[in-house]
């Protein structure tokens, strides 16, 4: 048994941008040389999360669409009238979909379906670089 | 430490169908052999979720009126236009709740409390036969 | 590798209540010995879950916001017709939001960003003593 912690990093564009970090996460899995055991994928951010979908283009924009009905960034936030950095809905999204995800993985792959992707999310209201934490746990 | 991944498999009705797995996922935890660890539980799926709740008809209809109303069936999803499955509503729904639960284990028993129960979410459009992971880590 | 599985207390006066947890678990990863690993906290209770969000009362203000939105105390729902217990919209939200929540720690402190708390939200709708799990794994 044993720990890796690796990172990945990454530019979203915010305004609910989707990033598939598969590839990133599978690579991190290959690399650590574990056969059988979990990933778990953090993001040390207040405005971002991380699910899985599946990544075309429909269910993105389908996604979108939710978080836009359900927090709209054009109403107020007691978040934006303190801070004033426009970004209230932001922070709520991301701790509704939430900053960590754990997948199992065995014989060193991940064990999505085929049609299932693990994605980041940016709910920031600008562009930025990102950096997320994947820990491989297992033996 | 040790890692063991099994599988527990179900039949579900999808729109929302909601399936207790508590006892299979304590079985798995029981026959692992380890005392104190994790139970990772995932949905190698694009339309299906889990979580936890009491497990009694009243909560489970009150869950699914939530999601009929923040991601109703019979409207317009960009995913259906362009796959023509209908299912872009379980696709989305799916993303929201996640695919992924992990639960810790204490002397080969799973922490739940008393009314608490883990579900697999069927969101898809149709019965479906469904396969999870289920991976033990501890020790 | 080693797990610990630890427990924290807390008071929450329900109605959504948000209690910061960070420091009670950055204690146990402290006290854990461990160096590098995950932490997995879970909440044996149907009515309560966890996620992180940056803790101002902005935010805080802006979640419940959102629940009151999209599971309003005040309507009917199907738990309570049976139950009489008046909580029903509690169960939902908690189920939505989810029980679990796990985090990486590197060098024995959590992986958490500068401005991002963990949070235990009880939903219920009346003031409780909760007992949360907090399992360490890992070297």
């Amino acid at each position: 048994m044993a720990v890796e912690t690796m990172s990945i990093q990454l530019s979203a564009r915010g305004d609910a941008d989707v990033v598939n970090i598969t590839d990133q996460v599978s690579s991190v899995v290959r690399e650590s040389g574990l056969n059988d055991g979990i990933a778990t994928i953090f993001s040390p951010s207040a405005t971002t999360a991380l699910t899985t979908i599946e990544f075309e283009s429909g269910c993105i924009s389908d996604l979108k669409r939710m978080f836009d009905e359900i927090l709209p960034p054009e109403r107020n936030y007691q978040h934006n009238l303190k801070w004033g950095d426009g970004n209230g809905h932001s922070h709520v999204r991301a701790a509704l979909l939430k900053s960590s995800f754990t997948v199992p993985f065995v014989d060193r792959r991940l064990t999505l379906g085929t049609w299932q992707q693990i994605i980041f999310v940016d709910f920031d209201n600008r562009s930025r670089r990102r950096k997320l934490v994947v820990q491989v746990m297992g033996e």
